[in-house]
């Protein structure tokens, strides 16, 4: 039993789940809690720390090595300020985009400096129900590796596909030579979101919760939408506006 | 100016923010930043404090009476991290439920136990946006006046009705009487959330973050619905599910 809060591995965990940089430096992240644990893909669990209380269940844990640590020292571990005695550290995901693109009839969701990462975590999870292929973010987006967007993508950052990229307008272009057609929610837009066609390869672009999109990124888009807006609202939560559109192109696609 | 923490009116101000008993004795509530006092109905505000260092726009501040705070004394009164230098108290809201029932093929959404007081804050925010008439909340939802909520209406707040029901159950009867029909958003729904009409009087009924519906409320229901998942997703967030049914019958309503 892990004992001290001063252990290497504890220091090291502290750390992944702190630092963006130790977490690419690594390669690795953290992921807390009973249910994040058991949908994690075995391949990608590389240490397993249970707090000595630890009550879930124990199924899993029988096929997976692990370490039992102190309680004291587990609740110093955890981000969470009510833990469940578990957590993880994985391996990073990596995707390639040219495999995304081979899906037939894609749906992708591009997001621009999205900053909130309680709004990250929610919008993969939104992803998954919607069936989104992949989920494209430029490199100032949050990183979602942060503990408060791995929880709240509830299990779907391991499911839904997403990449990094480092030139967000060359990515795009991409997109739009390999046959999807790009959507930007954007105020300009003429068209409501109900009046387009999401059956075919479709991209939604989703901007920063402040600034919306930049002027160049929206410029990429072949079309302008807006979601219908009553009252005196000028914007919805940006994971609001990524949830309406994915689903409208989910209710077309049924 | 005032200069010390230990202010009185200061030391109320921190009250309201903290403690909802408070708010409810004296029927008022604090909201911070420059939008919500810019969108703040004149007859609602109570009180005005202003930090001797606010840099905002001062239009409205010239018809409204105010006192000036001190910057650090401003900074302990505030509930953000970075303060915009204005807050206001303003009168808490009272709707009358007949009269909300009295609107023309009305939206309601029912909200049974949600919990997160951002989550909360973006169901106003998109109920706004999708032209809902009224948002009834069970006594235990989490008090709309909280700090965190009152901020993620962004302004809607002011402008979308809302009720506590201590009967929800009660509540829910009025407006089957009164014609409405009432979908309860279910995992145990056989049809989509798209396979019904919502262009007659309608109400959605939303639960509790981790729970859902309980089986009373979901009972008086006319129709269960699910809005459709892919992947291994249990539930959405609750805000998510809210903002995909409000939307949906926003279009069929267009």
């Amino acid at each position: 039993m892990i004992t001290s809060a001063e252990n290497k591995k504890i220091k090291n965990v502290i750390h992944l789940l702190e630092k963006s940089k130790a977490r690419k430096e690594q390669d690795a992240f953290v992921s807390e809690g009973i249910k994040m644990f058991e949908e994690a893909p075995l391949s990608d669990i590389l240490e397993v720390y249970v707090s000595e209380d630890y009550k879930g269940p124990d199924g899993r844990l029988k096929e997976v090595k692990h370490e039992i640590v102190e309680a004291g020292v587990f609740k110093k571990m955890a981000d969470t300020l009510t833990p469940q005695g578990i957590l993880c550290v994985l391996k990073k995901k990596h995707y390639d985009l040219d495999l995304l693109l081979q899906e037939k009839n894609g749906l992708y969701l591009v997001l621009e400096t999205v900053q909130d990462p309680g709004n990250l975590g929610t919008i993969m999870r939104t992803a998954e129900g919607a069936g989104v292929t992949g989920v494209i973010m430029s490199s100032d987006t949050v990183d979602i590796y942060n503990p408060k967007t791995v929880r709240s993508t509830m299990g779907s950052i391991f499911r839904v596909p997403f990449i990094y990229t480092d030139d967000l307008d060359k990515t795009i272009r991409t997109l739009k030579t390999s046959g999807v057609t790009c959507y930007a929610a954007h105020l300009k837009g003429t068209k409501t979101c109900y009046e387009e066609d999401y059956r075919k390869p479709t991209a939604f672009f989703i901007g920063n919760e402040g600034n919306g999109l930049s002027e160049k990124i929206a410029d990429l888009a072949d079309s302008y939408i807006k979601i219908p807006m009553g009252g005196k609202l000028e914007s919805l939560n940006a994971a609001v506006s990524a949830a309406v559109l994915m689903y409208e192109a989910k209710r077309q696609r049924l």
